[in-house]
């Protein structure tokens, strides 16, 4: 584990990273890693007890429930990435730039918080305290909202062709959540150069060029 | 789980799909919608014996470990994917009409099979004998290669346009796999109209189309 923790230093911190800078923190970090790693079923509080370097009592000074804190992993997560991807496309001047940078910004908040991030994909629909559910789905329903209003904005100004919005939204979306399921914290490929190949895709598909269709 | 198998049965049954002909297929059956839907590794056997109506002894006839399970679904859908994924395309004239025809059979297997789809997604990492490995990451391997053929055969033609081949396959096969995360097997919409409109955008994109942008 020390390792990846190495590595994640190494990597810019964007929205809110864990900063260890106290036991709280660090219980977060620690659990987000463990149960990416091996299943929040997996994962019993005497592990993480000893994975952060506390006893079980002191464990319980921060969370009394191993969901309250998958809870909190799956809130700050959201929280985190609809504040970073925000502030990207805030930037942006037109719908297609705001997508290529809704989709990188997306790719750059999983890379640098990648454990949270994964057990956020994985713990979203197992989140059980209803204020924390309601949260957490307000959460997504804005951060799917932010794209659709990218694509439907497109789309009235002529920058997008009229496609339908629920299934663009869910397309982009799904490549972007399937990285979880292949991309390797410490390989060689950055998240984001990928997320840019995926918005050329979609933004202008892969056949036929009116160029390479000349030349058939 | 009545409902949802009465469900299946009015699905078109395609590859091999389970038919409850023996107590073998029928544990494999009661085994993909447990998996699926309370994870495997909180399914124990005593659980599966009674959803199969069995006793756990009665189960121990036809497999002797819950990972023996788990290894034959990841399998026989791994097979039945690949053998109806090749018989669709083989009517497929062009690269073009065969990466729809992909894309579509691909999601008319997975809502033919949805549970056992669903456990073959979650649980591919998690296969154990060496043997069932070697022969999921192969037919794993086949599979996505069966769809780079197409997309390199429709950039050589000319038919597309020269993207990155890991790209494009990564894309098309995240958009189709994510399917499993948010697809409601009971509810209005087709996966593979779904499949068939993500092909839409991989094909064409989402624009500027010349006519759109003609009109700006």
């Amino acid at each position: 584990m020390a390792s990846r923790q190495a590595h994640h230093r190494r990597q810019p911190k964007l929205g809110r990273p864990p900063r260890h800078e106290n036991q709280r923190e660090r219980v977060i970090s620690c659990a987000s890693e463990l149960f990416a790693r091996h299943g929040y079923e997996n994962v019993g509080l005497s592990q993480l007890a000893d994975a952060v370097g506390i006893s079980k009592a002191g464990l319980y000074h921060y969370f009394t429930t191993k969901q309250e804190i998958l809870d909190e992993i799956v809130l700050t997560t959201l929280d985190g990435l609809l504040a970073h991807v925000d502030a990207k496309i805030g930037r942006a001047a037109t719908p297609r730039e705001r997508l290529v940078a809704f989709m990188t910004a997306h790719a750059e908040y999983f890379e640098a918080n990648y454990w949270a991030f994964t057990t956020m994909l994985v713990g979203f629909s197992g989140i059980a305290r209803p204020s924390a559910r309601t949260h957490a789905v307000d959460r997504r329903d804005r951060y799917e909202g932010v794209l659709r209003t990218i694509l439907a904005e497109g789309m009235e100004r002529g920058d997008f062709r009229k496609v339908d919005l629920a299934t663009a939204s869910r397309g982009t979306l799904s490549m972007l959540n399937w990285m979880a399921r292949w991309y390797k914290p410490d390989g060689p490929t950055r998240a984001s150069e990928v997320a840019a190949a995926y918005a050329d895709l979609l933004l202008n598909g892969i056949g036929p060029s009116d160029g390479d269709a000349a030349l058939v």
